[in-house]
């Protein structure tokens, strides 16, 4: 096998397959990258069981083949070398040489062979999304997913379509966040659970821009997203998702209306009174025009005030500041709605079309006081 | 007490006076800063016992007094207040509150009592130098200090005057690393130790300005350095440093001229083949007119060839290679010269001049590999 590559092309398509290379593994060969060399394409294949990854690099084939190389060694060996152009060599020992300029490197390689391959996926109907959605709908939920690995479902995330709406949404009992976006074309109806870590690991790779696509082929088993030169392609998470639009009432007894900044650093004052070893919840109280927010701790207190327009009952209500900074940060609006019912029932952040919809519970104060 | 100040200014003070709080003690009063308020000056004092630091904050005074209070929480509290006017009070009972626009935070503050104060130092003639060249000579020579608290003098640096020069050196066993700086008069002869924890604590706190001044009072014990707003007041080191002068052979067999960016990129290339547990060397071999480099270890091996200038002996020398980085990353010139000896003897690096002389020991690479 030989190609010579630009480093830059290289690189980021070493960066690309790095995040489906386990940091350890049980099986030595998965901390490899492969390299898969065929007559006219460069592919860089990685797969740490859950999630697969192949990306075509651009450059030259001078002859065809196959190797594994272990991932970090050879993405730090591509990371420094010169800007120019890198040639990458395999003799039939698989021994590999690398060079650029007056740089020579030489590492041993291995055996594709005992490489698992990339499960194959029926491609039906792709659901096409721009990157920036997709990217930013994971980074507007992937928060509240939970990483106790006990509780398997919530550590996926909600991926659902009925005719042109796409919902995802997380939990993790203490709040539900909600992302609905529309898409240009009408889709069967489905709903799978994606592991969180596969939307960390692609809203890495996706370049963020609105004029480029993502499609997504669903099967019973396997979700695979196809954009670029990329294709990463990843288990689902078996069993029936929660049920999360009965927990969803439209009911409330207080609306109000809070500039979000102003909100959220209040909040994040608060938190530098948190202890790990005292749960201490922030006390809201919203009364006519004003939202007085307090917390106590044995590191002292904080008492501030925020101007807010209020419809329906007055209310004192106890949260986890942490919950309500989470939603907070990756709303964009200036202004939010909350919507409550009773210091026992959860709020509701949300805009009116629900675009999105961040729940959250509160603490019981009282007891906690 | 009762002051109020710009949250810039009070930010400002703040971080200074916070390189001398220790992140844990056994004397809980020294986790905390003094707010020491006169008639017309707000004073911010921090003491872990080997560093003391009293800075000076614009504001205005409305009740003097003094208060102790824990310095993270202070510092946490001023960082996420909105940039206003902070008021900060404190009561007989030192419970003090901080007030910004409509938050209002209160924390128990303690009596300045117990803390310890700043040692006396009589001010003789300062050593007047720009902040700009203290802070760079710190940055060009800490790197080689040794961490190794049982040889205490190996942990700090020699500040040494004679006449109007001005050296600062620091060894650690395998290499010297001297500047060499010419001050504006001249002094009386001088030769201290000063701790390197000092010095890399002053360094975060210099502005790194050519026209700021920085004035070094020397006691037999102690040091105090004089800049803007603030003393910074350090215990030095007993003892007598090594005798450094008779290490700096002037004899040479061979000199070199190469690039240093070529040089310190192909060395940091080597780098990525050191393993932890194998200590290899990058066996450097100078002729007519290149220098071959290779590495080798268990990952793989690097050749790579530099064009250099050479005038005397061919020579194949091994050296750790991160010595050699950590010399060339802080030399500001294009060309460097390095003088070698034989593959026993240290090589140095400097400029004609010797404004700087880095001694780096080479490593015997017949009996490592």
């Amino acid at each position: 096998m030989k190609i010579v590559c630009q480093k830059s092309d290289l690189l980021t398509g070493v960066n690309i397959a790095l995040k489906a290379v386990p940091a350890k593994s049980t099986m030595p060969i998965l901390e490899c990258l492969v390299l898969d060399v065929e007559a006219d394409t460069i592919k860089l294949i990685s797969n740490d069981m859950e999630i697969g990854i192949e990306t075509i690099v651009k450059g030259q084939v001078l002859e065809p083949g196959k190797v594994a190389l272990n991932a970090r060694v050879f993405s730090e060996i591509i990371r420094r070398l010169p800007d120019n152009d890198i040639t990458v060599e395999t003799n039939p020992s698989y021994l590999t040489t690398i060079l650029c300029e007056k740089a020579k490197f030489t590492i041993s390689g291995r055996s594709s062979e005992e490489f698992p391959e990339l499960p194959r996926v029926e491609k039906d109907r792709a659901v096409i999304l721009s990157q920036f959605t997709l990217k930013e709908v994971i980074r507007q939920t992937v928060f509240s997913i939970s990483d106790n690995e006990s509780n398997k479902i919530m550590t996926g995330e909600l991926f659902e379509i009925q005719n042109d709406q796409f919902r995802i949404a997380s939990l993790d009992g203490h709040r539900i966040s909600i992302r609905k976006v529309t898409l240009k074309e009408e889709y069967a109806p489905l709903k799978v659970i994606v592991p969180g870590k596969t939307l960390n690991e692609i809203s890495k790779i996706l370049s963020g821009d609105v004029e480029s696509e993502v499609r997504m082929y669903f099967t019973t088993q396997h979700v695979l997203f196809e954009f670029d030169q990329t294709i990463m392609l990843s288990r689902l998470i078996e069993g029936q998702y929660y049920r999360i639009d009965q927990m969803l009432s439209g009911d409330y007894q207080t609306k109000i209306t809070v500039n979000k900044k102003e909100f959220l650093n209040c909040l994040d004052r608060t938190t530098l009174l948190i202890k790990e070893s005292e749960k201490k919840p922030v006390i809201v109280g919203m009364s006519d025009t004003k939202m007085k927010l307090k917390m106590t701790s044995s590191i002292g207190s904080l008492d501030e005030e925020i101007e807010i327009v209020k419809e329906g009952k007055d209310i004192l209500i106890g949260f986890n500041p942490k919950f309500l900074i989470d939603a907070l940060r990756v709303i964009e609006d200036e202004e939010v709605d909350i919507y409550l019912i009773n210091p026992k029932a959860p709020c509701f952040i949300k805009d009116k079309e629900e675009s999105y919809i961040y729940l959250i519970l509160p603490v019981n104060f009282n007891t906690v006081r």
